[in-house]
């Protein structure tokens, strides 16, 4: 295959047909194109852009380099959530079953935690036994009697998008919208799905901090979606703090366990609700925002989701003691409590600084195959807007040994700025709701909903 | 070394340090930078471009990867010529010896034809015998003796830019302005020059065919060699048509050496004296234009410059009777002659179709590991302008084979366009003149020049 005319072209920035694509996935995939050439493309694509035509035809062709689940002739309808990612996102944790807990099934394929961006997968690992690692097979078995299965991307799934994957995150290519959506979607129309909502986080700890970024990839992504017959809707939630109040995996765990009992942190559940009443929508199993919402409350409330969450949980491997009883997870040997070091007002609680001590401190990973220590992290109790007096208590370090501690204690330091007052409102918990139809602002969802009582 | 964050930076279109292209290209070179991250960053500076820092900081970390040339304490001045290629442009041959003849050292390193266009080894090649694989120490030797060498890029010289420009060859990364003249200079640089003369091609057979494109190549090399001591000019110069009449290695040689007996085609001379009379004001020797083209046409009518291409040809290993009698050099099997198909004006002699046909009957390369028959080519005795009568005979075709032939005859139909009249000027022979104080239009050298008489 001739691939310098194919690399000329991007560069100069025309369009390469659908069979092009097509056939250049496939031959990187099998090793006939090597990963100089690709790379070299993939940074053309980058800062040229690609074509709605040629968007659709990467992600078929890296969907079609794998397997699918399907769920011919099953009435019961599945949706999936997608986070582009973000610092104390556990959402998927609450929301897979409880969405699953009011009879819309959750097929719910995730990742791993990479640079300062935790993943669902290592925190459900924090639950001693838990095997994310199931096969396709095994994950449609347990959706088919449990509605509901949370595994990461397996080796029979878009294995195209995989080598890509990984050659972008070492060729400065990451940062490219369509490469972005064409990752997320390659791997969610594999599941098998009625619809998709996806969380696109924006603020200084989402990958594309910029709201028109973040606008751009859902509208990506949307097309892609409502394209191939899944349809898909996307939330725009702020990335501008970390959400809720525990980052760490095993933290993060205990917390979405709390939300499923009905003792989450405000904001999480705000995001949870959100997103939970969109997915029931497009599963067409409420008609109105208002009674979807009721009936999450409700399968939280009646102990629905929890219980769903430890049949997940006792599916999978893991210990289903966990979800009665937290301290079953495994515990931080140093935990200390950081106090205000000075009288005012919150005026940011920084996330990315946040996740990079994580990593740091042993809780996250710069590459795949790093091993990750679940029990480091951070519980902090405050939020941009909150009024302190010095030496209050406002956030607990979780750390291996006291060099974590120390890390810890400096990265609050940096991470929770204290000033005399709010220089620059926090962005709106729950911003933009995107559809195929346009953007939609929202009002509700201000940075008042998100404060704890 | 951290490659990504340099990739990223160049991607968003800021600028690498001195110090970080330097260490890139020492890690490149011995292997600790892999190939696909190389890659992605040629297409971040084709795409944004390199300040003028960093593509000094390119060039000297290239040249600093090998060996040089020195000449230190040696009064005579050395001058090389660079052409960035074209098709029939067999300049380098007659101009060596010429320049060398006057009493400037020529220490000439030259490339391989690829693509389209010849190279002055392969021509050199064709001379039964002619080696150009002379270590650095042999052609220093022979330069002190004869005042002139004709090799190739040694394996001591640049080995960082050989690495490079393989890369940029498979990646779409060739037609990048800062890449092109990083590339070119760190090997003439090496070369121990008092001063450098560029003939930037232009018009369809370039490589950059526009002439904003050659200018701005001139005018980065002629920073690059003013900026290292190594004072440097161009003449921009027309490849809309070939260069001479004859296309292919021994036919373009056997016109070199007729060149050097007095019997060139004008437009060849044309190029050759005024690239020359650049060189021997470069070298200090002359004052003026009209002295130094005097001193070449006197050396060349003397019979001094084909003499001192016989030394040259000897000294490396070639049958130096070749000079004397070109019925040496090794001869095509089939000849025919090309008749004109009908009566009216050539419109156009176009290079590309010329050039790209030498390479599928034999006589070029598209990998750099193919081997060359140097008998294969055209002689084409027609320039745009020209009018002819149908069934006059204006060209002749040389090919190992009846499908030789064949093949030349179709592209001569192709590349040869007669209409009824002229439709567009050609380019002037000798359009512009570049040196550090700027670019000068040049009024001599119109189309006219070149025809002969």
């Amino acid at each position: 295959m001739l691939v310098v005319p194919l690399i000329e072209r991007k560069r100069d920035g025309a369009a390469l047909t659908s069979e092009e694509w097509s056939a250049l996935v496939a031959a990187y995939t099998d090793g006939r194109v090597p990963d100089y050439q690709m790379s070299a493309l993939l940074m053309a694509v980058l800062l040229r852009g690609l074509e709605r035509q040629e968007l659709a035809a990467l992600t078929d062709a890296m969907l079609a380099s794998g397997q699918r689940l399907s769920f011919d002739g099953w009435p019961t309808p599945r949706v999936d959530k997608h986070s582009t990612g973000g610092v104390g996102d556990k959402v998927s944790l609450v929301l897979a079953p409880l969405v699953a807990a009011c009879g819309v099934a959750v097929p719910m394929m995730s990742g791993r935690g990479l640079g300062h961006t935790g993943g669902t997968l290592d925190k459900l690992e924090a639950v001693p036994g838990f095997r994310t690692n199931l096969s396709l097979a095994e994950a449609k078995a347990q959706v088919l009697k449990l509605g509901c299965a949370m595994i990461g991307q397996t080796a029979e799934i878009a294995p195209a998008d995989r080598r890509i994957y990984a050659l972008r995150d070492v060729t400065g290519t990451v940062e490219a919208i369509p490469l972005i959506a064409a990752s997320i979607m390659s791997k969610k129309l594999a599941e098998g799905l009625s619809a998709l909502v996806i969380d696109v986080k924006r603020g200084s700890g989402a990958f594309l901090p910029r709201l028109e970024q973040s606008l751009e990839l859902a509208q990506a992504m949307i097309a892609l979606g409502e394209d191939r017959g899944c349809p898909t809707g996307a939330l725009v939630t702020a990335m501008d703090r970390p959400l809720g109040r525990a980052c760490g995996n095993a933290l993060e765990t205990e917390e979405a366990i709390l939300a499923l009992r009905g003792e989450g942190p405000d904001d999480l559940m705000e995001v949870t609700y959100a997103l939970g009443a969109e997915m029931l929508l497009a599963a067409g199993v409420e008609q109105t925002s208002q009674k979807a919402r009721q009936r999450l409350e409700t399968a939280l409330a009646s102990g629905l989701a929890a219980e769903k969450f430890e049949q997940v949980i006792e599916a999978q491997g893991g210990n289903p003691r966990v979800v009665d009883d937290p301290s079953v997870l495994p515990q931080a040997r140093e935990v200390e409590v950081y106090r205000a070091p000075r009288t005012g007002v919150v005026t940011q609680v920084e996330p990315r600084t946040i996740g990079r001590a994580i990593v740091a401190m042993g809780g996250g990973r710069l590459t795949v195959e790093d091993a990750v220590d679940p029990t480091v992290g951070f519980v902090i109790a405050v939020k941009p807007g909150d009024k302190l007096l010095a030496g209050e208590p406002i956030a607990s370090v979780f750390a291996k040994d006291p060099g974590g501690i120390k890390t810890g204690f400096e990265t609050l330091g940096r991470a929770i700025v204290i000033g005399d007052r709010l220089v620059q409102q926090p962005l709106p918990l729950i911003s933009h709701r995107v559809t195929k139809h346009g953007v939609e602002e929202l009002v509700r969802g201000t940075a008042r909903d998100e404060r704890d009582a």
